[in-house]
């Protein structure tokens, strides 16, 4: 079969691979909706998880089962499905206790182009494909719910992290496609005022449909000044991270208010130390806590998150700027997340 | 002063009273927007609390400072400002145990006709001024904002209780203006299917606006069945019980899923026991919890909900199908209340 | 092999059954220790379950492995191993949303002695071993470990129900061996004062042991009014139940503090109907939360309680009665459980 | 009166003031017994709170009623009292969310020795007399009950913040005061093994009397070294930082597992930044959670702690090392906390 593989550390291009095999527990599924990720981007462009020879990228798709394990009883042969980007083993102790998405080790739930090939390719594998696929509804678009395996489940854990609260304040980091949907995560838990850090003109435009209620443009002067002085020096009840870098985290804690949490869902790819500023966490006792974690990925989250596409809470395709047709273009749209023209939000290639 | 009160269970009217004193963190309030609410029904002609004369009615108000206290540091005369229908005593053990509702002993965070006069009157009293009372922003209609002393926190309550998480199911039980709410409390807290128990064509109407996927009618069949029917089976994962009588536990129980939970905002009134279905709850190892409470007044919860009329997330006019202007209209307000005209969800009285 | 079934209701006897298959998740296991449990009466002789023929019992035990799955990883053929009495299907949507005991359906989790022979057996079956099984540290001695099966993850999860705060007034009604370990869990979470209702003298010994203050004997009155004596009418903050019937919730509803919880444990075996008393549960409106669940079971679960025995935080030798040797006592031990003789807490056979 | 106070940054001595003035909430205290705190250390000789001249120092007392405000309804002259380093604005914003003890701004419910005089004089003041005091019980030895106005409150938050669960590996870094309170609370919320970090042999033996099940001491190597060997390279639950700097954060994220928390109840009093280990954080996605926070205070969690004390749960008189008699020993006691000769936990004076 053909995949769309990381060669080395900066090259990509399209590999023959075997088909992969079909444990009894397992899936092979061809894709249907496929998206890059910037996961993908620093995967192969900044060596993120090191040297990967001819690994095939993509963890974002929705597809149908074309084989099925002898194990497997709520799947069959040609069930359209939601593939999350995370797929635990759910017997191990890590989800038993609750966090599935490090099952085996800290982000081990992430196995998609990382610990085995990716989506993107004429066939991949789902492992216990009963507990981490969702079927597709007749209702919900293809292209709207690839949005689903990643960039709805990431972004609106920042909201869950962050555990917004009815009339909170919130301040939003970064308004990319995860940023954005911890936007409309915020409004989808009651929040208040959303302040939205971000300077790209569409994304703003998507901000404020998602509910953003102040656009904070760093263009426009210090964003930590901004927000103080929007909240007359009070600060915000939340923070979510969803961009910036390690000393994203030092606004932060500035803005936040004694109480409040900071619900990170950014990557952070670089550098030694995520700093927190001494005096304004209260010396270590200021009640701001600091939470950050991997979205929860498997099926049930996957269900949840797609009725809110079903009765219509979400609308996931204002993500969608720029769409393709046919695997061959793959390519082409993991360049668009590499170039990052200004007009991009996210792309969707359908098959 | 006027007030308008309870002269003896089943016995109403105008009375002249002295007007209240104001201890040193007290303000006197004169009345803007008054709305009767059901309680005050109940408490006349059900003797909810008791038998009681000449007590003031009402406690739901948005009103103006005419006078403050020596110790009142935020509020000044003049100040328009929101009043919550529950105003503990912020000191009180229960209060620094998370239940300020229940300060001084269980639901006696309720003092307004319950153990002082009510807001139906020339002039009122609150206790703890700072505590207890938010500013009206000048952006929010006062008759909008009285619907934040009781309608909203209360229904709102309700969905906190039941714990509504991303994509939950839920079914909210009756939909008068408190089940409206917990309607527009669930959708709020990003619930997928909210399935709306009701029969009155104008709230099935503001029930679908507040975001209800599905209507309930018990005038098709039994509610029980029509929610099976609906689930598949399965069930519903949480319940909102904002209407209906002791029995409807019995109902709520059957259709909620393992995991799942009851949360109670409708005051039961009459008979000794609420009954729970020993089988469907599991034999007592169902984990379907069994909550309800009161809901929390006080000023930090009044400002967290106006935010949300502020931001435009909730417009709680759709409530007010009928408007009064004057004190003297106190009487027709409340007797809609009593009389339940088809058209009615709440009456507001403007002054 | 042979095993000790229930013939059908009422009736138990050794049967000779063909030995259980292994699956490639599976494991096959051997008793070391075995102990009947209440349960195991419930299911004979009042026919809780239904109507059941030659069905191996118990549901309690300590073992070897004698025969594992190709795809178990972390145990092999000689582990001694704990086996709790809940082995839920870890993928389940149940499981994943945290429910992992309801796996498949209201208290599904549970399958020994259920849905599939129990343990007093030569040999007995084990679904995903490696999320089921729990290595027995050699430090551990397999007759306190047996307890780990049941009576310590039962009562445990009453004060995890009740959610056990420093200083908190506890009251656990009943103290079988479940109701032991709910006050030793208690005691454990940090509670203050913990009354224990119960009258049977090593029952009582035993519950001071483990941390009871106050025991409250029903000989002695009535046991709400002597709570309340002993509270000084404030009530308690917590309420295990762990004994009784449908209509201890109503003592327990009236005991209770508003805010507070009452955490069952107790399977509820008879009757229609649990009653909440009203007017003691605020009219629906106290925050008097009522909880009740079945035991988390699984390997992580075992694994954090057998480090309290590991760590002499927590010695369930207390319980342990009666003591016999041989697989053929198992009559024996199940009778005593029956008969439930003065000086009895709980049996155990060693193998 | 005469009081002992801050002259100014590393300066101390007794000092003539006025007695403090009782307002209508509040009530003047004479001390029976008061402890020194290394708080008091960091305000004088490192300027912690910046200069202060003539501040009478002090934040640990337990006393005696001498006058009383009006409006004062649960407390009289001549009562014996606890009195909490921590007494809130009750009515405030922050208090109503759940964080009384930054009312009126982060880390501002602390008032004595900070906003106002402290409890090392003659008289003291205390606001919200009702809501911050609590009765002392016959029962329990004022010496030891001077503990629960900061030791134990400070070490047991440490627990609370790290949530720890039954059978939890817990790491406490450091063993002075309020580290042996954070191993005692470890152990009476139910940790397994607890790591205690620290290296002064009486410290040692009370970590162990108070539950510790390993001594992990810096002369014998690097403490995550140690820690990673004794957990088999799997790291802890939970980590409570009670000590230190700044870096021993890098350390904490670096020895807790995926979904673990730390829970930090050491003041900072240096340094610009507190430092996050980016690649152990999981990249910030690791689920490590960091929260600090200063410990609550106020009459409910005074009356929750003096509980265990009470029931015997917790013994505080093992941390006193050093007693004095009489009130012009403060200056001996407080020297003993500058000095911390080898032999001290903490020192007590009797007056």
């Amino acid at each position: 079969m053909k995949g769309y593989a990381m060669l080395g550390i900066g090259k990509v291009g399209w590999i023959e691979k075997e088909r992969p095999k079909c444990g009894p527990l397992d899936a092979i599924v061809r894709p249907i909706a496929l998206s890059p990720c910037t996961s993908d981007i620093h995967t192969v462009w900044e060596g993120a998880l090191g040297e990967r020879h001819n690994m095939i990228l993509g963890h974002e798709a929705v597809g149908q089962i074309v084989e099925i394990g002898t194990l497997v009883r709520d799947f069959k042969i040609g069930d359209r499905v939601i593939i999350p980007a995370i797929t635990p083993d759910w017997g191990s102790i890590e989800a038993q206790n609750g966090y599935s998405m490090h099952s085996g080790g800290m982000l081990s739930g992430w196995k998609f182009s990382n610990f085995k090939d990716g989506v993107f390719a004429e066939f991949f594998h789902i492992n216990e494909a009963d507990a981490n696929l969702a079927h597709l509804p007749d209702t919900v678009d293809p292209a709207s719910a690839v949005m689903l395996s990643d960039m709805v489940p990431t972004g609106f854990h920042g909201a869950e992290l962050a555990d917004v609260q009815y009339g909170d304040s919130v301040c939003v980091i970064g308004i990319g496609p995860v940023g954005l949907m911890s936007v409309a995560a915020s409004t989808l838990r009651g929040a208040g005022k959303i302040y939205a850090v971000g300077s790209r003109p569409n994304c703003i435009d998507a901000a404020k449909e998602y509910g953003a209620t102040d656009i904070v443009n760093y263009r426009d002067g210090d964003v930590l000044d901004q927000i103080m002085e929007r909240t007359h020096n009070k600060g915000v009840d939340k923070v979510i991270v969803a961009g910036g870098d390690n000393d994203t985290f030092i606004d932060a804690v500035k803005m936040l208010k004694p109480g409040g949490i900071i619900g990170n869902v950014n990557y952070l790819g670089q550098g030694d130390y995520v700093r927190i500023p001494r005096l304004e966490w209260g010396c270590g006792m200021g009640h701001k806590t600091i939470a950050g974690g991997l979205m929860p990925g498997g099926r049930h989250r996957m269900e949840k998150l797609v009725s809110l596409l079903e009765n219509y809470r979400l609308d996931t395709s204002i993500l969608l700027t720029h769409k393709f047709n046919g695997l061959e273009h793959l390519e082409d749209a993991l360049m668009l997340m590499k170039d990052k023209p200004k007009d991009l939000i996210k792309p969707v290639v359908m098959i």
